[in-house]
């Protein structure tokens, strides 16, 4: 398994005058048995409490050395094993961060908490923040949200298993490249002007303390690499999942935030490339959107006889707004009711006395405010549907654009892998009614669930995990699309239900002449 | 050469479209093909600097790169190279730190300093420092004062210069092993308490700015690694510089303070010991000892027929005191002239009116106080003389315990090196006459000079002398002397002059019935 940070057992002879060997000297003398020929450190900040700790335990007891893959770093001496070696493995997401406390020595999860990413206070999106870093202390206090938001995650999680904050030895965190950036109070400036440059895609290692990060001192944080500012350690988390780098057959794995990731290949090549997908399928961003939690619309069902919609919400709860995935669905539902036109317009005589007028313009009520959780009517406007057509035309437009540089075609892309809470919800066939994704078998998609935060648990247990980090970095071609011509046209052809050029998505119903 | 930091020139391709890899990542890559395959990191602490330094000199510069050995630590980008890349080595002595400046390009030593250690207020010795340090403070307060003593050496050696210290990027630190527990803040309880065990011999490099020293904050301090609490990183030192270790034909390392240590041997096997030889030979701790610097006596010739004394001092100024070396020749001097008897007693007959009464017993007038240069007589008297004999039947004893131990003649020993001030102004023909060295030719007495600080400056310049220091420990057989009763019985054996056993002696006049 190789963890992160790891206990290993020590009975060293004691000093004598025929062995004078310095205690330190000791220690690591007695270590090289177990650790080969990797070299060891005591850092100088671990010398005396190392030195004290193992003269205190008699010198018999329990080395806690961190893995730094090339090199180890002796840290701590205990004189009996801790109840528990605990790491924490963290997703670090623009909205939301979410993270386990693992047991390092078997793997288990032993407690998992989430909370919303404090800086959504300074901005909702990534680039308001990227622009919120350049005031004067603007990039110190984006630092000091996100410490203090992990440190809040690492006291509840450690207070679940009678832990201190100070008893977790070790931190992965898997997010996108600008939350790297932050988190390690870097200056954000280039990840957003062309040619989008990161200050750092792979940083070294760093130490708890070094960060604020309120767990155990010398706890090594490490971080998973980003390919480029659009394509974060939280993609490399999911090609971890999916296994995309290891399999024979070509596949593809996609992410859809306010950016759509994507990655295509085998264990041969992988080619990615990320573009702004939109914020209508993020949670909070739309005005009726929200994280796929309890209360959220995540499905839905048309009756086009008499107009009825009936919605599933998660948790049966009574409905307080639509996930990405509902919203995806909802539409679809519309569009195959008619109620919504190819160009992703509504149709006032189809859509009947559900649709109102709000100051923003037309709406569609979803559910009336009688029936929804708060009183007050879920509502899908028109500026949302909108901003949805964008994503999804986004979306296909990358899909098409990325596999027509490498030459592959949708039929021979043998599993398509959906990342994050949209690949859980997601209905694929609902996103090929509306042209988001191509015309494929249903069998072809296969959701990989919370990869970031997957990814973060493997690389705090696994070295060889780490390893193939590392080596996904070397081995990614990134395409730039921001400035790239051909996503462009192809994403004025991608604005229609489900696209202009009808033979692309054989599977699903054209209504002509339906403006 | 391999310095302790190096500066590697940098001309990376600028950041496109077609190449969006990351700043540091961009810069670690383009070093690669100079490096070979160490790792390479970049501190936390360094990440942001090294990014920005990068950026700013348009990818295009020189990089600073520390050498660990193992690996490399790459902490700053600069768009020039500096006028020159200075380096400290110290030699961190129990009563003066002396250092130079030292160009890493070259290897030219630019400047050179010393100051008295100001640890002195609180302690002469280095035992009554050790119990100080357990006082509250006490070992805070210890560190505080070398690193003072180091601050104010780099500010004068840069200044020298025209450098600021800050432009100081590597330090090398040779000193014994209290000392280096004293500048690192590690407890030095057990240094003087059977079995005599250091907190660490071989301590890993640390930062400057971890140890409170203000020099460039990312400077390595490089520490030479010591074999026992009483054998230090000074005879380490001492043992790069005469080439002991590399020798086919067995040879000797002496050097002699408040201890004497002691190494024998040869490219095949070393072995060492160390024990006290009291403090008669220190400046500053004899009543009228000094350290060999101007006004010191150095050099006696006794005249028996008409019992004039003819001092030389080191640059001819009038005499202040009289140095260790002047000690040695001094005391053999009048025991040739008979003054002073084999058991190391004043002769009242033949001293005549030179022998006074103070408070403290008898004393020699060796400069009467019309001629000396603060208006006090230099005297020597009989306490002196008493810690003279014990401090050389010490030294004679360590040596015939070692050989001994070994099974080693000293007939066949090749080479006895005297390292420090007192191997450089030390006659070794006086010091047989004493018989506090053996009676073997003259030609095979050579000093090694301050080879505490010409070991400094090697590891500072040459990873083949680090790497050297760091086998020398491994190879050293170290025997602790301070429990050794043969030590003990040969050291009543050797408190008379030149020895109870004349034989040992053969070239020394012995005058019998002389009581």
């Amino acid at each position: 398994m190789q963890p992160l940070v790891q206990l290993l057992a020590v009975t060293a002879s004691p000093p004598s005058l025929g062995d004078n060997t310095g205690d330190v000297d000791r220690l690591k003398k007695t270590l090289r048995s177990q650790i080969g020929t990797r070299p060891l450190v005591v850092p100088y900040g671990r010398l005396s409490v190392v030195a004290a700790g193992f003269r205190r335990a008699g010198f018999k007891g329990v080395a806690v050395v961190n893995d730094l893959d090339t090199s180890l770093e002796l840290v701590d001496f205990l004189g009996a094993p801790p109840k528990v070696l605990a790491g924490i493995a963290l997703d670090l997401g623009t909205t939301h961060l979410e993270a386990t406390l693992v047991d390092l020595a078997g793997g288990e999860i032993l407690a998992r908490a989430n909370r919303p990413n404090s800086q959504i206070a300074v901005g909702a999106d990534i680039l308001s923040r990227i622009h919120f870093a350049v005031r004067e202390e603007g990039l110190s206090r984006l630092k000091r949200m996100v410490t203090d938001d992990i440190n809040l995650l690492a006291e509840e999680l450690a207070g679940e298993v009678g832990l201190e904050a100070n008893d977790i030895r070790a931190m992965t965190v898997s997010g996108n490249t600008t939350m790297v950036h932050f988190l390690l109070g870097l200056d954000p400036y280039h990840l957003c002007r062309e040619p989008y440059i990161p200050l750092v895609n792979a940083p070294d290692p760093c130490r708890a303390a070094e960060l604020g990060i309120c767990i155990h001192p010398a706890a090594l944080v490490w971080l998973l690499p980003s390919v480029g500012s659009y394509f974060g350690g939280d993609l490399i988390s999911g090609i971890l999942a999916s296994g995309l780098d290891m399999a024979e057959e070509t596949s593809m794995l996609i992410d859809v935030g306010t950016n759509a990731e994507v990655v295509l290949g085998n264990r041969e090549w992988l080619v990615a490339c990320a573009g702004a997908a939109g914020p209508a399928l993020e949670g909070g961003v739309a005005r009726m959107g929200m994280r796929a939690g309890p209360g959220a619309i995540e499905h839905v069902e048309f009756d086009p006889e008499n107009g009825a919609l009936h919605c599933r919400t998660i948790g049966n709860e009574p409905p307080r707004g639509i996930c990405g995935s509902g919203i995806i669905d909802l539409v679809a539902a519309l569009y195959l009711g008619r109620v919504i036109d190819l160009r992703g317009k509504f149709r006032p005589a189809a859509a009947g006395d559900r649709l109102i007028a709000t100051p923003d313009g037309p709406a569609f009520v979803v559910v009336p405010a009688e029936k929804a959780a708060n009183g007050e009517p879920v509502i899908l406007s028109q500026v949302d549907l909108d901003a949805l057509m964008r994503s999804k035309a986004a979306m296909y437009s990358i899909l098409t654009t990325l596999t027509n540089q490498v030459g592959v075609e949708f039929a021979e892309i043998q599993h398509i892998f959906v990342a994050g809470a949209f690949g859980r919800h997601i209905a694929p066939r609902q996103a090929i009614v509306l042209g988001m994704l191509p015309d494929l078998p249903l069998d072809t998609y296969a959701p990989v669930g919370n990869s970031s935060l997957d990814g973060a648990r493997r690389v705090l247990l696994e070295g060889a995990a780490r390893n193939r980090c590392r080596e996904l970095v070397r081995k990614i071609t990134y395409i730039e699309l921001n400035v790239n011509q051909e996503f462009m046209i192809r994403f004025s052809g991608a604005k229609f239900i489900p696209h202009t050029d009808q033979t692309l998505f054989p599977s699903v119903p054209f209504f002509e002449n339906d403006c």
